[in-house]
């Protein structure tokens, strides 16, 4: 289906995807680059690429479709690189957990050919970062959002919708202000409450102590802390607004809980505590907890 | 080791811990009450207690070991309804998930037989309540904590720490005020930012919307807020105190993240999400983070 995968960012993201492609046979080469050679040098002995470029414009060369799946935060300088090197029979597509600000950059690095990029974001990921990680499964079975804009191809969305569906993904389209609010909300937020919630816990005098005697429910509600710092950062501060937002409304709950145990109010409490159990028990992945 | 075990709260924490007695051969006979007769009929059905008591004193007649396995609002109760059958041979055990106040119902519900008592913390647990989700591995390489008191007979320690380690708990001794402060950061708290984040989404206009969205991270960090609303209503209201200064310095680590994303201080953000990350990466169950 893809004769030529152009692959800018050989990190877990970019490097699973590049597996998942290989594997389901669809892609004939992949040739990749990264900002630090010894990346995409691992990248070609993992055999994740098979041929290493000096730059994101010589990546591309020749390729139908481009992967950018850098940081958030590196988008517009990667946009930039890639402009001069866009044909028609291109299209471009990123991996970035934002997408308005990851707009603004291809609006601003691709200009006149805004039109080849279909932004999407993939709901898959690990703890673990880098392309020794990449793994030919991360996107099986998860939904990918594509956030398409005015300017954007038509048929270039359908080839991108294709190709996730043809490793295993489940597409989903919506607007990037949808998607922004939405990830704040499922996804961002959670991040900065479990990196506040670890922090809390090192100031406290016998954090340390107290991390010896933590069990599952710590690991659970933890597992996110211990995110890449790098990306991370790019994604609360490229979505700062939604996710200011919806830590205003967090804040919110959370006085209203802990007014509850101060005054020992323990029907509202329980009520409030079954809300959330039940809301949270009738969850699952990709279904809606109730109809609306 | 045990000829009758006397179980009193026939759910989810006192059936595993009958059929992890009974699968190590452990236990010649367990005799079970719970507050609902359909319960107590149910665990004799499968085969968790073996006879079916109509109150906990007849449950605890004649036993060596009587474990109280109630949500620890029903612990003064219990302790009252069983002080008068409690003799030198017998020992008693909770699993409540906070100790102070257990301790103090147990002074005023044991009274002069205190000495018997030996508070305990197993720190093991499913979001699914009830004996249907008993599991005789359910304490197996976890820890339990014993909090004795000055009146509680030393010996009745060693018994206590003898039968967890025999059916595959790792057993660790501390103050009650130590394991309260230790448990309010590392589980009561987190449970209290899981249910207030599940209620924040919920009072969100497109919070059900935004549910069909999340992934892997949101399952994870939410996993705990399933937890039983009556349970976590007593433990939260038990140790309030803790819960609520412990709240207070979450709230700061937050305010201080948010203040970082609000100015746009990409460094010192990446810094603080780095100390999150670096902490919670070096993390192991039962195992300092730092050595201290």
């Amino acid at each position: 289906m893809i004769e030529q995968l152009g692959l800018i960012g050989c990190g877990l993201m970019g490097g699973s995807f590049a597996l998942a492609l290989k594997r389901a046979k669809l892609v004939k080469r992949v040739v990749g680059y990264s900002k630090s050679p010894s990346t995409t040098e691992r990248a070609r002995q993992l055999g994740v690429i098979d041929v290493a470029a000096p730059s994101a414009l010589l990546a591309m060369s020749g390729a139908d479709l481009v992967l950018i799946a850098v940081p958030v935060g590196a988008s517009e300088q990667t946009f930039k690189a890639i402009r001069h090197g866009i044909n028609d029979k291109m299209f471009v597509m990123d991996v970035g957990s934002t997408k308005g600000d990851v707009i603004e950059a291809a609006r601003r690095g691709l200009q006149d050919q805004i039109g080849a990029f279909v932004p999407a974001h993939p709901i898959a990921g690990k703890e673990l970062a880098g392309v020794e990680h990449a793994d030919a499964d991360l996107y099986a079975g998860r939904q990918v959002v594509l956030t398409p804009v005015k300017a954007t191809l038509r048929s270039n969305v359908q080839r991108a919708s294709k190709v996730w569906t043809a490793i295993g993904a489940k597409v989903v389209t919506m607007t990037p202000e949808a998607h922004d609010s939405a990830f704040a909300a499922v996804s961002h937020l959670p991040h900065l409450l479990a990196f506040a919630f670890i922090n809390a816990m090192t100031a406290h005098p016998q954090g340390s102590r107290f991390l010896e005697l933590a069990g599952p429910g710590f690991r659970d509600f933890t597992r996110i802390a211990a995110s890449d710092p790098t990306m991370w950062r790019d994604v609360l501060l490229a979505n700062r607004e939604q996710v200011l937002l919806q830590a205003q409304g967090f804040r919110e709950a959370l006085a209203h809980l802990e007014a509850l145990v101060r005054t020992g109010n323990a029907q509202e409490l329980e009520d409030a505590i079954a809300a959330a159990s039940g809301t949270r028990s009738l969850w699952q992945p990709g279904v809606a907890a109730s109809p609306d």
